[in-house]
């Protein structure tokens, strides 16, 4: 019963697939192998047009060089309460953009409003010296387990690009919000006004692949060699490339992913019919986030169950946490088992 | 007959059966899970002592997050000329250390010269409006294929540290040097008066291992956070700690790294006794830098031979390139096999 | 009718004095003579106790070096909604600081409350990912004209310094929090727990005199680095200490403090006492934030008045502006005359 | 007899005067006053170009901004070896631009030799991940006292436009550089190649002024912003440009630099007539580098000579120091009288 995190899991079998078979012979380091030639006219079809592509270690490299690509001295971006690229990493973002400053826009179970993002523009207008407007950021799917719907997307991003700001999309779960979205990923993406994403597998099956995804080969002049300042170049590139490909083909990526937010979805209809837990908000993707009862949270815990304690910050304003409860989150991941979850409703109902 | 770098080899089956192995069940994520536990052991037990052990994704970031956390604001950095903190990378250097400044001091085919280095001290002298002299760097292997002997290594480290800097080392080719001398991974590091090194396991047949060594725990107290700001906490790190286990395992990265010295060995011998090329100098670990005529070079690369053409500023002061010379760099790995070698030294002799 | 700021007034009579008698002879740059060592000590006794003093160019430099000085790698710096730290210079203590957060904390008129500052170190505990806990900075007087009583700024502090922070002070306005206050300059000071100060004079009749006092020389070891690093250190410091020696001379510096008090007093009379505006927030100190009509606006620009419309956000929760109504903000200083105040308020009223 | 540097004189009576008639009556601050439209109106006209002009603090911060407003990740600075932007100031030039890189190129008393320009060029070419070569900067009047004539100054500006490089002059002499050489402001600039260049007036009878020139307005887009995060937006900005007008009314700033090269040349004439001293090199502006056998330094000292000793690495090749000798540097300034002049060399020679 893990639902600690969906990189708690291993890698799929078609991943470790391909690392197996990228060994062998030599081949050129630095992503100037075949294998990340191909990656990259992969990614170019999945998304239906040109991208760049740029491997790096970490989600928070491919955020946090993802805005320094845009960087512009003095400059502000504006993300949600709830972004990792604010609330996480010790100001990755700050110390990669030179000190670019975060403005937090409010949310709705981690979905920026478009209500908020406007007020906030007019707070920080272009001209202000509090900094210069240059970067929206939105998470896909967010740090709350929501999916930004397309029009919701677009109104986000059209008034981010009326007000001139570059638009990045955190993928860290695209696989789960596409799943869970009747949309491609280019109407995800840059048929909806994204300039720039981060693209995460990690969390979805792979060993370690994060990439920049650029929309528009070119754009961003100056990152591969913020990239590469960054000691995100990894020698051994097929290793990583050989992940994506796995992960891209035959459609494996949204296989995992929709494993994993069926698995989510059965903990939440778990959890929605049990007399002793409720939702702290409803989600689509692969996280669910139930308050529970503090002796339950210790009867699950010592039947083996996995998860954190999250903060209430996220809840509802009409929704309050009683003194004997707390807010809890499940991740299920590829290796989710039903048999798991069932287990665990079983033990939350008792 | 791919000489072209040791990063361009692939994994052993050491590595590769670790990953195996250590996929599989649910593991906690960012460093937190068992292996990664034992594999600190593991390098305290390596260098008999007590030591810090970070994962970073590559050499670059081992190097210039080190160098980072000795930060000094308007320090200075002493390193060779040839060394790869200064001479790659687009100053990830500078950028990690929020503009420290690389002072080059003068070598002997990559070896730092002692007296250069007294040289260099007194003209950045303590109290100067130059900079703080603040940290000596030294490759080990160096990025000549030069080794430094223990009484070389022990003179520089001693000039260092009774000029108050902390000492680094470069150990990107770390396993080639202890294979090519007679001393312990502790002699040749804090027993020697090195504070924290980078040691490199890529090149010698892992997939992406490479992590910072800190020989006193807790000396470098905000090292930790630095590496997160960065982005190099991969999330899935039992797979890199998996990958040093298998290499410190039964002498792993000692034989591999002895292989790729001897090939580098028997290709030094083979130029050396030919009658078209020679050595621009001599080394130890697994690189070559031989002298070679134009023509040749070309014909031993329409033979299928991969290589590198090599800057000539690191040859000895009496040696000149020939107007129809290059040097070439040679790169011998785990992966290279002793008929590669002659096929190689048969093409340069006909 | 001038009240658009403070930093529109000339200098005081003392002050030029100084600048005329400090020309003539040679003397050594860099703040190595004698006047700037005068100083040192004149600022000594004025607070009781041994400091150490750094000239800079701006107050903005004052409060972004001063912060600077205090910096750690993923930091966090607690200031107010209404700091100029964080509301203006687009991203100055970002930009010095290597990145470090600002976390605002909510305030009444310009005053950091207690509850507040409480709840948001609660929000941001130490060994959180967010960032470290690092720093506060408290304006004195606050951006709001309002000042912190002893009791007020203490409970601040004490509460700082139990979770761990250094305590800066911006005194852009410190004269006139002091002339506003029954205290010393040491209560309000290192007698309160605060560690670093940038005391300004420019905005209370010098031509340019701001400086960054340590409370216990020594302390900030890496300061005098910064400062010169950034290009804050003028050759020519004498006329900087010239300035400083007149203007704490003879009470000089409260003498122009409580005229600009006392102007503004009397301009929240007039205002108070008429029946077309109202004042937004009681003040204390130079600068009055009236909610005035439209029209009425008008009316005062077109008889030669001079002031900036104001950002309403720091109104209280309970006060509204109607539609027709601005907030503006009133500044007096040395060179305020009573008849100019008298003149607005009768614009005011007819 | 004060030969320690010109910035330990005071003030013209020019300029005193102009602060005094700049006092009175209130000014927008910021730069936003009448004086200062009149300065840049004023150099627009001296410089025979429309001009942009920002104030800054000191040297160090004119040096360093404009290097900063050519930022590119990963770029690299061409420099001399002497240059104030690499040898002093604790890495100013590393910090402002997020961490470029400054290369040395060999000089000759000061001078950048186009052979070495052309040889540096060579080794640091475009796409070398050594760094983007992006910027040339040169001081007129160098470091040490000489000045480059218009065709050595083209020669090297066509070789650095040709690699694309942006062109910055280090102008903290430039007034005695102007009245060393028979060519208008403007031919030493951007007739000749210039982009932006740091104007100095502090050393040449100015209380503080410093300004970065940008031929061409709108060329460096984020200058602005880099200022004033930078700190160095003074307040009461009309101080400044009142220097700055009085500094160019009436040629004054070629009189007082035409006297203290004057004085600097009859310095050079005495040291070359004596018997007991002679010239390390010849110079042209206001400081002079004689070679002087140390008893007659003491002797010089204990009669009241203030001067510098200095670094010897600026010697030709073919001069040595005896083992009783040192290089001092002796500096003239608008209030260098002859009678010192006359006086040092009268010690010199006794």
């Amino acid at each position: 019963m893990n639902f600690a995190s969906d990189n708690w899991a291993g890698i799929t079998d078609a991943v470790m697939g391909a690392l197996i078979r990228a060994n062998g012979d030599f081949a050129p380091a630095y992503g100037n192998d075949t294998v990340s030639a191909r990656v990259t006219a992969r990614f170019s079809e999945l998304f239906e047009t040109d991208v760049e592509v740029h491997f790096v270690a970490t989600g928070t490299a491919a955020n946090a060089l993802s805005l320094a690509a845009a960087t512009v001295p003095g400059g502000l971006i504006f993300c949600t309460t709830e972004a990792h690229v604010t609330t996480d990493e010790f100001g990755a973002t700050e110390f990669y953009t030179n000190g670019m400053k975060l403005i937090s826009v409010a949310t709705r179970a981690g979905l920026m409003q478009l209500e908020a993002l406007e007020a906030t523009l007019r707070r920080y207008p272009k001209g202000g010296r509090f900094g210069h407007p240059t970067l929206l950021t939105v998470t896909q799917a967010t740090e709350c387990g929501t999916v930004y719907p397309l029009d919701h997307l677009r109104a986000l991003t059209r008034q981010a690009r009326a007000a001139g700001l570059t638009v990045h999309m955190d993928g860290a779960r695209f696989g789960n919000a596409v799943a869970a979205l009747d949309a491609t990923p280019a109407e995800l993406t840059w048929k909806s006004g994204v300039d720039i994403m981060s693209f995460g597998a990690s969390k979805n099956g792979c060993l370690g692949a994060e990439a920049i995804i650029v929309f528009g080969p070119g754009r961003f002049p100056h990152l591969a060699t913020l990239r590469q300042r960054a000691g995100h170049v990894v020698s051994k590139a097929r290793f990583v490339a050989a992940q994506f490909e796995a992960y891209l083909d035959a459609d494996n990526w949204l296989k995992t992913a929709r494993h994993a937010n069926a698995m989510a979805a059965r903990l939440r209809h778990g959890i929605a019919s049990s007399g002793t837990a409720r939702l702290g908000w409803d989600s689509e993707a692969n996280e669910v986030f139930p308050i529970v009862a503090k002796p339950t949270i210790a009867r699950l815990k010592a039947a083996g169950a996995q998860f954190y304690d999250w903060d209430a910050t996220s809840l509802p304003e009409n929704t309050r946490l009683g003194d004997d409860e707390d807010l809890i989150r499940l991740v299920a991941s590829f290796a989710t088992r039903p048999d798991e979850v069932d287990h665990f409703i079983e033990v939350l109902n008792t």
